[in-house]
């Protein structure tokens, strides 16, 4: 798939799938969730306070007879809740309300009713921008702020069932560094040569890595051939493996601001596919990324 | 100034420039060469092997009579002359050819006849995008690694005279993190947090410096304003300056392969500019180099 409509369609043409929303009284998820309704995409059960619930609703206009609410004030145990449905697979994607994130992903990792998998949580944001044909996933700009080799594994791992629900056959992912070429004063550049040797061995599963490139022989045929990197990866990268949490960060911001680029962003690691949209997400970047994680299956 | 255009219009409105080349006979350069003179942007000492110079020339079309050749075979030697005419202020700017880059900057730093100043040498890309009304001046994605605070004192300073030759009035920066707020685990926002009290004291000359800030409240009002960050510097920040070299190069090439952004890079700290383009860039980012070298004095 090469674009955020093609993803809409493919959701319609299959089953319905539920988001349940954690502390669902929050104006601006409630606009998302709308929007996902609306667009036939989603249904909804609302864990949170019903009174506000509803009063939300009314004033952006989303008929409360296409979702499920289920009266829980406190938001911890509302979060608990929602994340309960996701864990029963009464709900496929688990999205963040009026709830601080420590306590949100606390019940995401709940030993009893939570989405607890061993892995690391990590963030996954998936960028269309016009002047390249493909999506671009970028970890990670939101989570893990300096991952170690072994978190990086990790990182690489969640976005395989992103690139499942995206269609994207053979994945491949650059380890992005300033310079594709081991050096020994930047650590960054010996992880990236560590995990492609990783790779080769097997020990990452799913997806093909290969580094250190630098972003331009990442993306970039010509800007590799120039370099004489060879390999299915360079050029060709769909997964984008930041060095850490800033560079992820600025890429991707870079790109919303710099390139008016599309985009999305799930937590991955756990069970199912998170929802924790910012404030600061556009309307659609919030919408695509209900869409994104509906479409995304943990296996 | 909004636009490469209008630097180009400033060059030829002023007096004739000249580049002293280091080691000039490599095709791609002596292009950038015959695209600045055959603009009308600079005229240009060449100091290098004649033979090779003159066989390149002929190829490309580059007419000698508008050029000074200067034959010096040893590409050492070529760097130290052609640094010699700009430390004589014979030329104004200095360019990398076929010379190997330690061995380059070492001539620019010779303490006899070089371009020492006691300053940190450090990288400056000059982006412009179409969604963004501004220039944007990165600091630094491709010189210095892990900057220092005292060295991102030095590339802070280093691009106030690009900024002036850019007609930027009251220069401001933001100390770009992955988040706006002081988290002592991580390195980049307490050196954000110690460059704007030093900038506030007066310990950074010529430009506004504010941190940290993450991209998004750097570069847009509405998202700085969203934050509730106030100041000159959150969301108009015309000086981005990096945590480290892994964010700065990555930003500025996925303005260049997300945004197909217009560039350029020069190397200051120097007693004048210094244009080290690499064989990746375009004919266009060369070009814009050249300009920008042309037009910023270092004071």
């Amino acid at each position: 798939m090469k674009s955020f409509q093609e993803v809409f369609e493919k959701i319609k043409g299959g089953e319905v799938k539920r988001i349940a929303v954690a502390a669902a009284a929050d104006r601006p998820v409630l606009e998302a969730v709308k929007a996902a309704i609306d667009s036939g995409l989603a249904e909804a059960d609302l864990v949170g306070d019903e009174a506000g619930i509803r009063e939300i609703a009314a004033k952006i206009g989303l008929n409360l007879e296409l979702v499920r609410v289920i009266h829980q004030p406190d938001p911890r145990a509302a979060a608990l809740e929602a994340v309960r449905l996701v864990h029963n697979k009464e709900a496929q994607a688990v999205m963040k309300g009026l709830v601080g994130s420590a306590d949100f992903l606390r019940a995401v990792l709940n030993k009893e009713c939570g989405l607890r998998t061993g892995k690391t949580l990590s963030s996954v944001a998936v960028v269309k921008t016009e002047s390249i044909d493909r999506f671009l996933l970028i970890t990670d700009g939101g989570m893990v702020m300096y991952p170690t080799l072994e978190e990086k594994v990790h990182l690489l791992e969640n976005t395989v069932p992103v690139c499942r629900a995206l269609e994207i056959e053979n994945p491949k992912a650059a380890a992005v560094c300033a310079v594709e070429v081991v050096n020994p004063d930047m650590q960054a550049t010996l992880d990236a040569a560590a995990l492609t040797q990783m790779s080769r061995r097997g020990q990452i599963k799913g997806i093909a890595v290969e580094g250190p490139l630098a972003l331009d022989n990442a993306l970039n045929p010509e800007a590799a051939a120039h370099k004489k990197i060879t390999g299915e990866v360079a050029g060709k990268a769909d997964v984008l493996l930041m060095p850490d949490i800033e560079a992820g960060n600025i890429m991707y911001k870079s790109l919303v601001y710099g390139a008016k680029a599309q985009t999305c962003a799930l937590i991955m690691g756990a069970a199912a596919p998170i929802i924790m949209t910012s404030r600061a997400d556009s309307p659609e970047t919030k919408l695509n990324s209900i869409a994104v994680a509906l479409l995304t299956e943990v296996k």
